[in-house]
């Protein structure tokens, strides 16, 4: 899909601008109305009263939020489990009120849609340390929780997480339920990294397993490049070595995270496109004559990052770094191993322009996967949003997705 | 040309080492031994009473550094201009000391060589705001220098300056040594700014020009990156607004803007590389189970960033930034204004793996020039190296350039 197309397209606009924190300016009434048939979402929490880590440690007290569309079936068979990507949260579709935002992935999950919840009971968690510590929709389980034993937030006490430590979560909540096989999981980016480790560490459980903009593995490119990720925040002396309060987190630190996020997420053809819009130009007067002012372009990139980084700690943002810097498949000694034990049939969906996963990441698991004799498809998503193509513009392989899980 | 034959080639193993900082850990008596003919370099000093800036503003005392290969000739026709790139100095070839680091274009200039010293009179200049202030063989002028009116640095006080100002500096010079006209000016990435902003400000010097790695214009994507190298500086309470001593530089903002500048230079199929030798493994024990730790690839990037910042200078890291965000060539209101006044030849060698400078901005400023009559050759890198392809491989490209040189 084009910019242009995409930009004219109401949903994926409004998709667009509540990724940039930018819905409270333009929300209007209109959006209110029924974009989505799904009935209002409710958010729901899980409680674990103790959780071992994948290296060992313990956790006591876990708590995360949950939601669900559609109706679980009588055999309790019809789960459809989506994991979300780094940013996000379980909202993947709907709306918790009428004038709220709709989930991430409402272009795709919801009545009739590729996702159906006429047909499938979709169910979706929010991890360990998740970024929206702050968010009054999201519940999980971190660095900024307070630690029973001292009654003060765990700060950098907190143990290291991994991708199965998610997982792992997820599959006590599903238990919970009284599930013990899912139809699917589906997830995006960090998610796809949930998904396929769900189809490794428990085969029994999944048949199918879809990763958009997605990897089997980190690897030494990518762990250094999450690495830039971190570096505002531990160069910032409000960290304080992840000893800070709400009221003083380290901001500065946070925002420049989420500026480099941002930009990794996208494009030239994305930015520049911003940059007509805003008039950029080189010599601007601004950054011409004052070396504290900057271009228009960084402006409004920094204000972008600046109004999402209120919901967001700091501290979780470096555990979820080091959460992805951790993962391979399987959490063994390599990609091949981990995939070895993988029965689900699997589509990869990753994205042509992606500069933060790049294809070659999907491509390598989808190989290994179709030399151990499992089913493995590959379609790329090719618009010009990069990274961003799996959430944004996801709808484009709809009818791939529809049918792959109906197969 | 393969990371494996590049690691097995002397010469550029040597740059590369270099390049990192490795050098002094692995430079041996043999490397000593002469592998270029070129005699002894000797850094020289050019000083201006005063300068007017592209902004109007105006600074007194200037000085910069310049260094010479080969013999001017009579008519003074032989000049060949290199200008460098963003961490770089004049320092293009050939040894100040028997035992010193050859300079980054050594595989290009000297006797015999594409650049070939016993036809061409080859100098390069020292840029202002040179990120190397405290290297013994770079002279700049910039934040860190004295201002003679205070008596104590400039810190944010020294005005923004511009790549047409690297220019105009550089001319001063020619002019003060009864040079009139170039052959050509050849530069790789910021040194490619200074290249063809050369060729559109005084076209009647230039009938020459060679972009390598490079570009026409910093369009809004650029500048938003660039952004992101100045942001960890920004961030780091010692930078205080710019006011530091030399011995409380931000060093912890350097050392990581310095690991994004290297990690954007390069590309996944490098790291990746460096990961296999390192023995990279996702599940590394400390990482694992050690918040505070990091993986042995971030260790690494961070050990060269380190090494490489002890003779840079955080204030002009950021005032380079910033002239590569003011850069459109010709400084006019658009690139294709600009260029209508280029007369010079061109020739652009752009790398397809570049990641910093993607060959579209190369490519795009081919293309207006060839639809201005311009004659203009394009021909890319292919090496895995990305961005430093047009430093560390450029012989790849040696007889197109000794070709281009001699018509």
């Amino acid at each position: 899909m084009s910019l242009i197309t995409l930009l004219q397209n109401r949903t994926l606009k409004t998709a667009l601008l509540t990724f940039y924190g930018l819905l409270s300016l333009t929300f209007s009434a209109a959006a209110s109305s029924a974009e989505t048939t799904l009935p209002l979402v409710k958010k729901q929490v899980f409680s674990l009263p103790s959780l071992t880590l994948f290296n060992g440690a313990t956790i006591t007290n876990v708590n995360v939020g949950w939601e669900a569309y559609g109706t679980l079936n009588e055999d309790k068979s019809n789960v459809v489990l989506i994991t979300h990507y780094f940013s996000a949260s379980s909202h993947a579709a709907g709306r918790y009120t009428p004038e709220g935002p709709v989930g991430y992935w409402d272009a795709l999950i919801g009545p009739g849609k590729a996702i159906d919840t006429s047909v499938y009971y979709v169910i979706s968690v929010d991890t360990l340390v998740n970024l929206n510590a702050y968010s009054d929709t999201v519940t999980t389980t971190g660095p900024a929780t307070v630690n029973p034993d001292t009654g003060k937030p765990w700060g950098l006490d907190f143990p290291v997480v991994t991708i199965r430590d998610f997982v792992n979560v997820q599959k006590s909540l599903l238990e919970s339920l009284g599930i013990s096989k899912l139809h699917a999981v589906v997830g995006a980016s960090m998610g796809s990294m949930q998904a396929i480790d769900w189809a490794s560490a428990y085969p029994e459980w999944v048949p199918r397993m879809i990763s958009v903009i997605g990897t089997g593995e980190t690897d030494a490119w990518t762990t250094a490049a999450l690495e830039q990720w971190a570096t505002p925040i531990k160069v910032d002396s409000r960290w304080n070595n992840g000893d800070y309060s709400i009221d003083e987190q380290p901001m500065n630190g946070l925002v420049g995270s989420l500026m480099l996020i941002t930009q990794h997420a996208l494009t030239p053809e994305f930015f520049n496109q911003q940059g007509k819009t805003l008039g950029y130009q080189q010599l601007e007067d601004a950054p011409m004559h004052d070396i504290r002012q900057n271009h228009s372009i960084v402006n409004w990139l920094r204000s972008r990052a600046e109004s999402r980084a209120q919901q967001m700690d700091a501290n979780h943002l470096l555990y979820l770094v080091r959460a992805c810097q951790l993962f391979v498949a399987g959490h063994k000694g390599s990609l091949e191993q981990g995939l070895s034990s993988v029965k689900a049939k699997t589509l990869f969906v990753p994205a042509s322009t992606d500069l933060l996963l790049m294809p070659y990441l999907a491509q390598n698991a989808h190989d290994i996967l179709n030399q151990n004799g499992v089913s493995s498809q590959y379609q790329a998503l090719d618009g010009e949003l990069g990274h961003l193509e799996g959430v944004l513009d996801i709808s484009e392989q709809a009818n791939l997705i529809s049918e792959f899980l109906s197969q």
